[in-house]
């Protein structure tokens, strides 16, 4: 039994190995976890631009052990309120790029999601590439963007918005470094 | 690996083993899983009104594969448009007494749900005494709609006003007994 949960759960009422828990944990993400990427604005930034990979899986209150044994098995991660929703809706975020390639993409490598594979492929695509440093030459971020976008088009601002600033902050750097000293 | 739902989905995408497969829906119905009792009016009956016990696991439309692989599982049981709701939203549903019984209930007794245990229970007291007669009593039956309003409120119809209509037919039926003939 897992008695390392026993503070959180009667080790009874949980699956009797951690290959199980791992499983069950699979399967509670792909009804209740997204691999999300935002696409934020951010002045202070070379392009404007910031990609946010973050790994989340929502819970009503009244059920937040689950959200408790998911932090427990990952070591990392933190537990808040939804944002933008009711008080009684809670959600477990990793947004730590290192948490994420260290411990969240290694263990769904493993333990495949079966319904969000289709999202959890290209997130694993950025979070390596940002890892890689990609995002910080104008082909890279804007690569990237593109493939946050084809993940989900669902966005405050549109990718032409995105690309156009990017563009613009390139040229304008472009026109500073040709102009006479 | 699981060869038998190689007509679903690549077995490769799949928990290598069917223990690993369990837990992983156990994991998902915690999520998007439903052990729901509903209370009917249904005139022709002795009381009135009927108990039904219905297990539902719901999905959108593009993820519906999960739902397969749960069928395929349980070998019980259909997958149709949720009802009221948007024509890309689908529904596992089981709500045979029979499939109920012997299918669903040993699985989850076995595989426990951890979020969803304290609905589980009632559920499965209320389909043992069903599958036991106990509804064809007054009694038996107003003790199975009040444990049913415990496990939830959110519903049509108020509890006294099941109750009473239970009662004034069960009046109603002593009335035509005493009358002479």
């Amino acid at each position: 039994m897992l008695y390392e949960y026993a503070d959180i759960i009667d080790p009874k009422q949980l699956p009797s190995r951690r290959k199980y828990l791992n499983n069950y944990i699979v399967g509670f993400v792909d009804g209740e976890g997204c691999f999300s990427i935002s696409i934020k604005k951010q002045d202070d930034t070379k392009f404007g631009w910031v990609i946010d990979p973050v790994f989340h899986v929502t819970q009503s209150k009244q059920r937040s052990v689950i959200l408790e044994i998911i932090k427990r098995t990952f070591k990392c991660g933190r537990i808040i309120p939804k944002p933008g929703q009711e008080a009684d809706v809670l959600q477990y975020v990793v947004d730590s790029r290192r948490s994420l390639t260290e411990v969240i993409i290694p263990f769904f490598e493993k333990n495949k999601p079966i319904g969000k594979w289709k999202e959890f492929v290209p997130f694993k695509e950025i979070v390596t590439s940002l890892q890689k440093g990609q995002h910080k030459s104008k082909a890279g971020i804007t690569e990237l963007i593109k493939k946050a976008y084809e993940l989900s088009s669902d966005r405050k601002h549109s990718l032409e918005e995105v690309l156009t600033e990017i563009q613009q902050r390139e040229d304008a750097s472009e026109t500073i470094r040709r102009a006479p000293q």
